[in-house]
This record gives structure tokens, sequence and C-alpha cells, in this order.
């Protein structure tokens, strides 16, 4: 017998997920929007071809017991079809949905209750202008489809920049939503998992450091009020329940003052979770494989006393990290994380993970072998 | 660029050396003797062939920056050739040599000085009655070559049994050596690494529990007296020394009152070592990477108070425990590791870890996950 998953797309998560298969026995197999794709390049099993390929996806079902996935970029429509010929999809099609239509999550989290930041869908110019007059400039405008890593968010100040943006999406027929600008305290996320047994688990809050809306840094424990942080996990799990989720899944917060908004649902391992694979029981990835599965749920909880992972952007000067790889496993006890990528100037390649009895203590050997990678220091002493 | 490792081997220390070369964005290319080893099934780079065919383990070196190993059955004077080419090879040739034959390896280690169980080599019956006559009956007769997993050593009494083991080796054209037999107290194994520039370290001690010469449990920190182990350890490291060792080697020594005596190295991450996994800073098989590519070592530090770890055998009545890894996991947190190979009384699939604040905690969820395994209780609830 076998275990099989099927991941649509190949980039880090799903490499990061072919790792934790392998002491599992799980199999793999990917559908790889091409053969140099990160999990692409250290998997066996392969299907190349279009994610939205409705052939592809369907070869892919076939040969596996329950299809899950890298990214959101799907059609739910073409994950109902599917569903409805029998195959397991986890997570589920209506829970794919919302990640892949921003207007469409808020409406059902704004219609559950939960705190979220002013918005407004976009049918006019009107409709910004209206917005900015209730709540101020600048404004936050926003792609509903298709947002990743700060594109498809753009924070307009001026009714040119308005005009731009909205002249821009309806050139191009996307629609947008306009949301308020706020001054952040910092961000939080929390990862929660369900099962398909409906066992809910949250891990630890952690604290995302953001910048240009690009992820650079996770704390864990979160350096936030014990408040902040247990109403931050006490959603994400409502969430959760609200949508019957299966899976792993990261809910984004901005923290303002006091309050705790829900910014973004992600319904996969998520960067903010990439701690969890020495800082936690059970990491993300193998959280995950055992969700889709119907496996029972593992351990949630924090291994040490504080756990910093720091993401690795390609550098701006066109050198490549990947040579200082020995530099930086010599400058510390840092985790290194990469993800089969050519670095390009601010794309994703990898990350690095340290543990220790302190925050401080944590900090200084991820940023140590952080600084190496970036190019930022002379190596250490091996 | 690439960082390129080939593996002659394709068992389950490959397996787990390939996935301890993910993260590190290491390409591993395997030598297997089938595209259904268990390392092979979770690989894209593979060369199918016998590991003692001259072309196949050349044309290995000729797509890989170091040539290494998961196991000793390799013609030591390929190696030379190999490395006369121009190839890195590591563990040295040298080094491999010892592993291959366990005459050689007992000569030197002798002849270093190391303290090791009385013993001679076999040319003839005389030899044995002659040994048997100093040291007492019963006697251990070794194969120098090829041993593995108890096959290839016999506990033997009487005279009618050194004779058809002598025999049965003399038709088979097998070297045999005779050791004395001894009331083990215990059995420790100590994980030795060395790299390219001289560096060494040590692992802390495992205990090992063997039945029928197979390792069954491993426990770290290992129930011996501090002194034990502080003279076990240092010996490893003295061993590694003397042979210039790069990678990582097991030394296996029998504790007998309050002797440590060398039994046996084996010069690569060895089930001795599988604890790492979870339980240390660094894993063997990332330090094993590091070491053969030249890397500065990692960490060898504990990173739990106590860690089992438990191999999974085939069950003798047929039932597959890969069907019953749902059960396994709902028992508790163990972590399970899985070698991909299919079930057959007696052969290691698998093992299972757990780490704890005592030993009684980690031995309670790794044996409560391998009874499951094992067939041996019934599921836990999930």
């Amino acid at each position: 017998m076998n275990y099989r998953v099927g991941i649509v797309g190949a980039g880090q998560l799903a490499r990061m997920m072919a790792q934790a298969a392998i002491p599992l026995g799980i199999e793999i197999t990917l559908l790889a929007a091409s053969a140099n794709d990160g999990a692409a390049r250290v998997s066996p099993r392969v299907i190349v071809g279009d994610p939205g390929d409705p052939d592809r996806i369907r070869k892919l079902a076939e040969q596996v017991d329950v299809v899950t996935f890298d990214h959101e970029l799907v059609d739910p429509d073409l994950l109902d079809s599917l569903a409805a010929a029998g195959h397991s999809v986890f997570p589920r099609p209506d829970t794919m949905r919302l990640a892949h239509n921003k207007r469409r999550q808020r409406e059902q989290l704004s219609a559950d209750g939960f705190a979220m930041p002013a918005w407004r869908t976009v049918n006019s110019m009107e409709d910004i202008h209206l917005f900015e007059m209730l709540y101020g400039r600048p404004v936050v405008l926003k792609a509903v489809r298709g947002g990743y890593d700060g594109r498809g968010v753009w924070m307009v100040e001026t009714p040119e920049e308005f005009e731009r943006v909205y002249r821009d999406a309806c050139n191009k027929g996307a629609e947008l939503l306009v949301e308020e600008f706020l001054e952040l305290d910092g961000e939080v996320a929390v990862l929660v998992v369900g099962s398909t047994v409906g066992d809910f688990k949250t891990y630890p809050a952690t604290e995302t450091v953001q910048r240009n809306g690009i992820c650079h840094e996770l704390h864990v424990p979160a350096r936030f009020s014990s408040d902040i942080i247990r109403r931050a996990e006490r959603m994400a799990l409502q969430i959760a329940e609200s949508i019957d989720l299966v899976g792993v899944m990261a809910v984004e917060f901005f923290v303002v003052g006091d309050k705790v908004l829900v910014n973004e649902l992600a319904p996969r391992p998520h960067n903010s979770g990439h701690w969890t694979i020495e800082g936690a029981t059970t990491s993300q990835f193998e959280q995950h494989l055992r969700a889709v599965l119907g496996w029972p749920l593992g351990s949630t909880a924090l291994l040490h006393p504080a756990v910093v992972t720091r993401n690795l952007l390609g550098p701006d000067d066109g050198s490549d990290p990947f040579e200082r790889i020995p530099g930086a496993l010599g400058s510390g006890d840092a985790h290194l994380h990469w993800y089969g990528k050519e670095s390009r100037s601010g794309r994703k390649i990898g990350h690095v993970t340290s543990y220790g009895p302190t925050h401080d203590e944590a900090d200084t050997v991820a940023g140590r072998a952080w600084s190496v990678l970036a190019g930022r220091e002379v190596e250490a002493q091996a």
C-alpha cells in the first residue's frame, strides 16, 4: 500500500512538504509549472504543466489519494469538479475559494463577525473617493485575486494615484477593493490546523516583521501582550471552525493598539510557520500532510523558549548567497533552508532559523547566519 | 553553482541523507542496486547498477563533487583508483578499507593500543582450538568481510559447531576471525565526525540495546557511569584522529565491568545515531554531508534531557506496519521514520524517536508508538 499526496505547485512549500513526507513514507507527486521549480528538483514524481489546466490537474488527482496545494492560484470551480468526481481535495474547494478571492474572504469573515480593517469593494473611482472621505488618506487598494508578497497591494495618497491604479486594474480586468490605511503596532500570524474529523489546533502565535509588504522575520513567542496573543489564537481557531478547515492555514492579523484585526487567510503551510520545522513538536509541513490524509494531528507545542526565523531575499548586487552557505554554517548553530530557486533581487530564496534560551540569543545566531548569506558581513571563521 | 554529493548505495542511510540534503541545497545522486531501494524512491537522480561495478561507480563520481557511502560493501581498491583519478572520496579509501575488513581493523586498532576483545585470525581448525583453550567456550567466529546485522557472526560452543562454521566459510572462500565471548554489561556506540581540515567532534555516547546481534533500542544519555561514557567518547575521538577521519563514523563498544572495549567501526551515518535527527542540534546525516563537502561541522549538543529510539523490524506474522502509521501517530508525540522498504520478517524497516524531560517519559512515548506499529497492541485512540 501507499499513502499518496498530490501537490498543485512546486515552490518552496511543496519542497518542504516533500521533505516532511520522506520519514512518514508518504509518496508525493507534484504538478509543477517547470521541472526547475524548487520542489521538482528534489522529487522523483513530477507532472510538468500549468496548474490551471484541467487535464493536468485531473491527471494529478488520478494518481494520488488526496490533492493539496502549494499556492492558491487554482480555479476553485475546477476543484469543485474534482471533488464532484470523487477525488479528495483538501483544503476543501470552498476554503480555496476564500483564499482565491479577497472580497469573498472579507465578506464571509465580516458576516461571521470577525474584526478587520474597514474595506469596500471598488466598482468605480467614486467608490474610492467616498471611502477616502470616510477613512482619510492614504488608502490601500488591493487586487481581489492573485495578490502575493506585496504585488497586488498599493498604498495610494493622491487622486492621481487612485486614478492610475484604478485605470490600470480596469485595463487588466482586475477587480479591486479599498481598505483603510492603519498605523500598525505590528503583525501576528497564527497557524491553525483542522483534521478531517473536526479536530482543530493552533500553533503559538508568530510575530511577523514585514517591510514593503514582504515578511522578513518571525519571532516566537510573539512580543505582544498575552491578551493580544490569546485573542489572535482564539480568532484563528474560530475561523478554522467556521470554515470547517482541513489542513494547515495561516491567519494574518494586524495589531493596532489593543485591537487585533484579521488581515488575510492563507489555507496552506505558510511562510509565517517556517519556524515550526525546528521550533515545534510537529512541523507545519508534517502537520498539513497528516491533516489532508485524515491522520491524527500532532502536538503544536513550542520546543524552545525562543525561536527566530529570518527570510533570505535575493541580494540586489547580483551575488549568489548559495556560495556563502559554508560561511553561514560556520557562523553558529543556525538551521538553513534553501528553496532551490535561482537568486533574483528581492525574491525569497531561503530562510534561517535559530532557537535559544532567550529571544536575544536566538536572534543573534539567526542574524549572524543571515548576514553572511546576505553578503552583509565578512564570513565568520569556521 | 551546485553542491553535488554522490552516494554509493540507496538504503535508509542514503534516504535520510537525501532528506537532510534538501534544506542545504545539496544535490544528491545515488548509485542504487535497484530503483525500488528506499532512497531511490524519493530521489530524482538515480543511477541503477551494482556498486561493485567500476564503470557505474566511475559514472557516479563524474557527476558529483564528492563520493560517499550508504554501506561499506565497496572494493577499497576501486576507491583508491577513483581518488587517484582526482575524484574526492570521503570517508577516505583507507578508512573504507578498515570498515571493509574486520581483521585489518583489529590489527590497526591493536597496533594503536586500543582495548578490544581478545581475537586471532583463523587459518585452520587448529587456530580455533588453540584460541578456545586460552579463552574458553563459547567462542565467537566472525566473517572478516561482509558482516552485517548479525549475519556473519556465529557464537559457537562445541567442536562440531566450530567445524561446521569453519568448513562452511572455507567452502565460500570466506576468511574468519575468532574472538573471545564476553558476558556484556551492555553496549555503547559513539558517533564521531571529522572534517577535511582536521576538526573532530563526538556526539554524546549512545547506549544500544542489542538482541541476537540486531540493535533494537537507543538510549541517550547512555545509562552507564560517567567514567565509562567519558572513556568511550575519548577513544572514539582518538580513533577518528588516528585514521584522519572525514565524515561521520560510529565506534561500537562493549562494556564489561569497568572495561570499555572497541567492537567495531562503521565509517558512515549509523543506526546508533538515528536519535540525532530530533535529539541533537545537527543530525548525523546533515553532519556527514557537511563533513564530506568540506563545510564547517555543526554542534553535536543534545537537545533534550532524554532521547529514545526504537527500531522497527518487519513482524513475523506478515502484517504490514505501514498500515498502522496513523494509529502510531495517534498514540503520542513519537517521530516516525520510514525506510521505504517492503516489510519482511526481521528486516529493519523504520524507527521511532521520542524525547522528554526524563528517560522514562521518552521511553514510554517511543514504546507506545513502536507497539502500535509492531502490532503488539490495539491502536491507541487518536
